[in-house]
C-alpha cells in the first residue's frame, strides 16, 4: 500500500453560507486521511501517542479546485511524501467519489516530538513501518 | 428499519484539551445520524432541500454519560421520536462500537420551513416515507 | 455581577448551507460565555484546570428562536442557574446586539471532577467566588 | 491602515487532545482576520456578498511556530499581500498577545467570483477601497 483511501459523506456542519464545504473542513479531512493511513499500516496514531510521541504539525497547505457539497461521498487519498529521521510529510488528494473529480490537494509537514515539545527521532519500530510506504520518486 | 446506524472513527479535531471528544461534536454527530437516516429511507436530506424545504432545528438536547476518545469507532443510532404534520423529532444514541457502551443520548426537534422561513407541512411524499419508521410507543 | 456579557462577530466558518449560523456553533458560544463568566469573577477556567479540576459537561440544551447570520455582532449573556457542592448549571441567552433579539437560549450542567474522572466537591475557594453570582430565584 | 488587528480569547472547543489549539482553528482565525480587515475599511465582506460577489479561497498555507493554549488572548494581524484585478491575497500573523510571540503565519489566496462560479473582476468601488491598503514592497 502506498495510498490509503478513506471515504465519508460531507456533513452539513461542514458547509458554509456559500452552500459549499468550508475551506477549513478540508484540513480536518487531511487529518482524518492520515489517521486512516496509520490505521491501514496497523500503527494507529493513538498508539503513537500512547508511546509518548506526537506528530506535531509545522506546515499545512491546500489548493482548492472544485467545491464539495453536503451529502456528497468524498474520497481522501493519503500518501507519505517524505520521511526523515525526525519528521514526515503527508500528501492528500480529496476527490468527489461520484466522478473522481479532484476537489482539493495539499500536504502537511510534521515533526516528531515528545509531550514536552522536544524534537525526537521517529521511534525505529514506527519508522520501519512507515518506510515501505514512501512514494517512490 | 426503525433505527438507522452509522459508524465512523473519532477525528482528532473533535477532541479537546481534556483529551476527550468535545461536547459540541456530538451535536454534529447527531446531525450526521439523521443525514444517514434520510439516506437509508432513500430520501436524502439534500433532496429535501432541492425541493425547497428545510428541517430547521428548534431544540436540541444531549446527556453525556461517558467520553469518547480519538480514533475510537463510534456508532450513532438514529430514530424518529415523533412525526407531526409540520415537524419531527429525531432521537439519538451514541455508542462506543467496541463494547456498545452508551456515551451520549439526545434528541433534536425540527420544524419544516421554506427558505423564507415560513412553516410548512412536510410534503406528502416525504411524510409517507417517514411514517413507517416512527417508533411505536 | 450576576450576568457576564461577551460580544463577538459571527465567523463565516460558523455558518452553514442554509445561510445561517449552524446550530452546533451556539453550543461553542455557550462555552465561550461561561469562559467569559469565569474571567469576569477573576477565576478563569484555565486556573480551575491548573488546580486539577474540570467542570465536565453532563447535559446541554438549546432552544432556537431566530437565526444569526455572518458578521452580525452577537451578545452572549451567561448566568449561574444553580450551584451545588459538586456541580453547577450555567444559563445562556444569545442575542443579536443590533436589536437585542433573543436568538437562542439554553443551559449546560456540569459536574466537578478530577482528571481521573472522580466526582469532587468544588474546591472551597472557587465555591466562595461563585456563590455571590448565583441568580436569586 | 495597512494592518488590521483583531484580538480574542482561545475557545476551549478550539483545543485538541494535545492540550493546544488544533491546527485547523488557525485557518478559521485567518478568516476572522480578513473579516475584521474588511470591517476596518468599511466594506464588510457581508456587503461584498450582498452585491453578489464572493472571494472564494483557492489556496491556503500556514506555518506553525508555537502553540496557543486555552484562554490565551490572541492577536491576528491581517494585511493584503497582493491585489489583482480578479483576486487578492491576505497575509496573516497570529500572535500571543501577552508576549507578542509569533505563533502561526500564513496566507490565503482568493478569486472574485459570482455565485455561479464565474470569475469576475473585483468591482471598482471595492477595488479602490482595497488598493490603499496593499503592502508596499
Amino acid at each position: 500500500m502506498t495510498v490509503a483511501t478513506t471515504t465519508f459523506h460531507v456533513r452539513y456542519a461542514e458547509t458554509d453560507a456559500m452552500g459549499i464545504v468550508h475551506h477549513a473542513a478540508y484540513i480536518v479531512w487531511f487529518e482524518e486521511g492520515r489517521s486512516h493511513f496509520m490505521r491501514q499500516i496497523n500503527f494507529p496514531y493513538s498508539q503513537v501517542e500512547r508511546m509518548g510521541y506526537y506528530f506535531t504539525v509545522v506546515e499545512v497547505k491546500a489548493r482548492y479546485h472544485q467545491p464539495a457539497r453536503y451529502d456528497e461521498l468524498i474520497r481522501v487519498e493519503t500518501r507519505i511524501g517524505e520521511l526523515r529521521s525526525r519528521g514526515l510529510t503527508f500528501v492528500y488528494h480529496v476527490r468527489r467519489a461520484a466522478d473522481n473529480a479532484l476537489l482539493v490537494e495539499g500536504f502537511s509537514k510534521h515533526v516528531c516530538i515528545r509531550h514536552d515539545g522536544q524534537v525526537q527521532r521517529i521511534p525505529p519500530e514506527l519508522w520501519e513501518r512507515l518506510r515501505p510506504h514512501v512514494m517512490s520518486s
